[in-house]
C-alpha cells in the first residue's frame, strides 16, 4: 500500500498558469487513470470515515472521491455543487477561491437531521470550499466529523482557516505540498 | 438486490420545470444518498464492464457512477469535463443536450491506445454528450466497448441514435422511463 501511494503522489501532475497565469494547477487526473493508485487514495479515506453516516464530496472533482469513498463504506454520497445544479430547495453557502468566488449549494433533505458526516475534496488550497461545505452541512442539521482532502498546498492556509473557524473539525490530507 | 433496485428507482424525484420550463428533471440524489440504493445500482453496472480497462464518467453526475464503478473493480477513471476545466492537453467535441449545446474535452493521455473504455453517465436522454464521449475516447484510441447509465429517457432517443452512428457499441440501462 505504501509502495501504491508513492505511485500515487508520482502521479500527481504539475501544470502551470491553469486556470489563470501563475497558478500552479496540481493535476490528479493521472492518478485516477491508474487503478492502484486511485484504490490506495480511497483506502487513506477509510479510517477518517469511522461512525460516519455520509460522505459529502465538493463538485466536480471531489465528487470523484467522496463516491468511491461512500460506495466502499456502503453509506450515502452527498453533493455539494454549485449554484444552480441542483434541482430541489437548496442551502446555499458563498466562498473565496484561490481565482475568483462562487456559491455552492446543499439539497435542505440532503442528510437527516444529526447525521455525521466527512467532506471530502481532491485539494485544499484556501479552505474556502470546504468551510461553505462544513456551513451547508451544519444548516442542514448534521454533524461534520472532518474534512478529507487528497492533496493539502500548506502554504495556502487551509488547515489553519478550518481550525481558527472549527476548532472541532479535523483536517486530514493524505499529501501535503 | 431485487429489492434495492426497486428501492433506488423509487428515490428518483422528479423536478419540474428544472433547469428550464417545461423540463422534468429525473434527481439522483435522493437515491445517492441512501447506501443501499447507491450500492445496488453500481453493482448492476459491473456486468457490463468485463474486461474493461478504464471506466470514463461524464462530468459531472456521471463522475459518481463511474468513479464508484472503476474503484470497485480497481481500474482507472477518466474524466471527459465541460470546456476549459482540464488542465493539460485535450481532444475537444461538441455536442447538443436536451437544452442547450456545450463542448467536453478529455485528455489526450488519459487513456493507453487500445484500452477497453466503458462510458458512464447517470442519464441518457437524447445520447448526444455519449456520443461526444465515444469520440473522444476513439480519437484517444481506445475501444469503448459499451455506455452505461442508470435512467434512460426513453422518449428522447439517445438508444436510437448511438444504436445509429456506432452499431456494436451496447447502450445499457438499469431504469427506463
Amino acid at each position: 500500500m505504501e509502495q501504491s501511494l508513492d505511485r500515487a503522489r508520482s502521479l500527481i501532475r504539475d501544470v502551470e498558469d491553469f486556470p489563470l497565469p501563475g497558478i500552479l494547477f496540481r493535476d490528479l487526473t493521472p492518478l485516477l487513470g491508474d487503478g492502484p493508485s486511485f484504490q490506495a487514495i480511497v483506502s487513506e479515506f477509510i479510517p477518517w470515515a469511522n461512525h460516519v453516516d455520509a460522505i459529502a464530496g465538493l463538485e466536480a472533482r471531489g465528487f470523484i472521491f467522496a463516491a468511491a469513498l461512500a460506495h466502499s463504506l456502503n453509506i450515502g454520497f452527498v453533493p455539494i455543487r454549485k449554484h444552480g445544479k441542483l434541482p430541489s430547495l437548496t442551502h446555499q453557502e458563498s466562498y473565496g477561491l484561490e481565482y475568483g468566488s462562487d456559491v455552492v449549494e446543499m439539497h435542505q433533505d440532503a442528510i437527516a437531521p444529526g447525521a455525521r458526516v466527512l467532506i471530502i475534496d481532491d485539494v485544499l488550497a484556501t479552505g474556502g470550499t470546504a468551510l461553505a461545505g462544513i456551513r451547508l452541512v451544519e444548516r442542514a442539521g448534521g454533524i461534520v466529523t472532518g474534512v478529507g482532502t487528497v492533496l493539502e498546498i500548506d502554504s495556502l492556509g487551509g488547515r489553519t482557516r478550518i481550525s481558527e473557524a472549527y476548532p472541532s473539525i479535523p483536517v486530514h490530507s493524505i499529501f501535503v505540498m
